[in-house]
């Protein structure tokens, strides 16, 4: 399949961006944000596409289609691609499940939280038996920001290398060879749990961000994770919550990369020689993050849910012990009044209830 | 037995301002320290005395005895009082387990470790047979900071009320009567698992101080726990513990003083009334702690190794979940390389063993 047109699904940092830089690219782009958040669309449609600004310069590109209308979207478009947060996949879904035609490919762009599995679900939920062409990334393909109203981005980074998976994983092949049309960063994971594992803000966010919860409440929202909140000490326990990641990735049979690897290889470390405090208290993308600003943030409440409460389940069905993992849902949990095991992302949710191991992996 | 003597072990805050708070009192003081430690007497012996200086003004007392010699320091006493740090326990014992006798009163003021037992283990351990009379309280009787080259007190309170209980437990009555006539703060606890429940320091110092490790960390020891780290929701993760350390007291048959009532009755807070963040916050005596200056500090360590280490063993004899403790437990271990639950103090290592509840509960 020849990739002419993406339909960009999310008008946030992610969506933006892709809109300039694909359209950079020579793709026709139609831009789309569900209506209730149309606002962000306003400043874009005055000027009539966006400025793009990054380490070499800026230029400003045209964006051919924007919009609130999903059906005009999604026209003629080969991908369409999903750039929201975790906890909006299914409201997009169960807008996006019955005009997605069966060619064109639904590409998860972001964050992994089985959002592949939770589309379908949610398009099942609705009685649609389609089969969709869905795949996930393990992360963002852009360390970026975007500033709606200026219709301006600022791009900080394209990153070099993400873990890429069809549901089911049959169809990575072929959606890859789609997918890399529009990007050249993606190579292939065995399948979704593997991006799953691969997401590294569960590990990163969690577990350093309550290990500074006084200070974010002290400061009131004056707190800079990466250069002050990375420790000599908090780092111990981001790497004891990555030893139980790991080694729930090796009961699946994967080699999953660690925290340095996988930073330096998409791009956020210069290197992967030097230790992980100090690549991250130096990362030229990384110290430009301000917060968690609260610990009512998303590096809390999505990354505990959807994230450590999920690998912490795919432990106990691997049979890999995760004390660390559990400690800080536990201990988010009683910090944020809320139960994570009982709200989160668990199996049962996901619909794979007393699946065995075995089962559970070849389901994806 | 009339006391008109009492041999105060150990030389820190604690010791060196009950030297000079008894001495007020009218009785004979002996004050020792270990030689190595010996260090700590040379400013009193020097000025023959100690400056106690509290909210009322200042007054010097001379001290009867200085000493690093054990014996002469006992001889005599009716009450042998140790103020020394839960780690030091089994130290003392071994050199004063042989010394002491039948007849005199062992009383244990500070934070409550089991020390009672851990006392009498070391006496059995060197093959000594003695019956001691031995007691302990939940926590110091001062709120206090010593400045020994000066030989001078800063004493912020005389505490007001604290539980008290020999072991075993059918000698609380005999040994409170002969130590209430050095204090009048002290009411009858059940037993030493009731001390042991009603120390505060477990809970109020690893959760909050571990929600408040980075910025330890970063602040180089620039931090104040009851000031800046007591916040809207680290206070959530204390008041989780302490729910937990309050099933268990339950299931012991007690009902525990929460966080709040104990500090107010023991003279920390100035009421009952106002919420647990604001009298931490505003609090006379605690806003003048500074610190914990390093995760190293004994907030984390001894706090959590004999403190929360024995709650959640607790728990598990009692059929008490303690899914808060354990996180505390599990992350200050990886943040300090440290398996607390290895090295902490369990029922196990108290030789207690495959107790059932029943015969824990009567064993003290």
């Amino acid at each position: 399949m020849n990739v002419t047109r993406v339909a960009i699904l999310g008008a946030g940092n992610g969506g933006i961006t892709a809109a300039a830089d694909l359209k950079a690219k020579g793709f026709e782009i139609a831009l789309f944000e569900m209506p209730e958040f149309g606002g962000n669309l306003d400043g874009i449609r005055k000027q009539g596409g966006i400025l793009l600004q990054d380490t070499k310069g800026e230029a400003f590109y045209e964006v051919d289609v924007v919009t609130t209308d999903l059906e005009e979207a999604i026209r003629g478009a080969q991908i369409v691609m999903l750039t929201v947060p975790g906890f909006a996949i299914e409201l997009f879904a169960g807008q996006l499940a019955p005009l997605v035609s069966e060619e064109q490919v639904i590409l998860l762009n972001g964050a992994a939280a089985m959002g592949c599995v939770r589309f379908v679900n949610k398009a099942r939920e609705l009685g649609i038996q389609k089969e969709f062409k869905i795949a996930e990334t393990n992360s963002l393909t852009y360390g970026t920001r975007a500033f709606p109203g200026e219709a301006r981005v600022e791009l900080s980074l394209r990153v070099k290398k993400l873990f890429f998976a069809a549901y089911p994983h049959e169809n990575s092949k072929e959606l890859l060879a789609v997918c890399s049309q529009i990007y050249d960063c993606f190579v292939l994971a065995d399948n979704i749990w593997h991006t799953t594992l691969e997401n590294g803000n569960p590990e990163v966010h969690p577990g350093p961000s309550l290990l500074n919860a006084g200070r974010i409440d002290y400061s009131e929202g004056e707190f800079w994770l990466y250069r002050e909140g990375i420790t000599e000490h908090t780092v111990k326990v981001l790497r004891a919550i990555e030893r139980e990641r790991m080694a729930i990735g090796q009961a699946f049979g994967f080699q999953l990369e660690d925290a340095v690897q996988s930073r330096a290889r998409r791009g956020y470390f210069r290197n992967e020689e030097e230790d992980l405090q100090t690549l991250f208290n130096t990362s030229e993308v990384f110290t430009q993050i301000k917060g968690p600003h609260s610990v009512k943030s998303r590096y809390f409440t999505e990354d505990i849910s959807s994230g450590l409460v999920l690998w912490s389940d795919l432990g106990k069905a691997a049979g890999v012990p995760t004390p660390n993992i559990d400690a800080v849902i536990v201990l988010g949990g009683s910090l944020l009044d809320t139960d994570f095991y009982r709200d989160g992302l668990t199996l049962q949710k996901l619909g794979f209830e007393g699946y065995t191991f075995r089962k559970l992996i070849e389901s994806v």
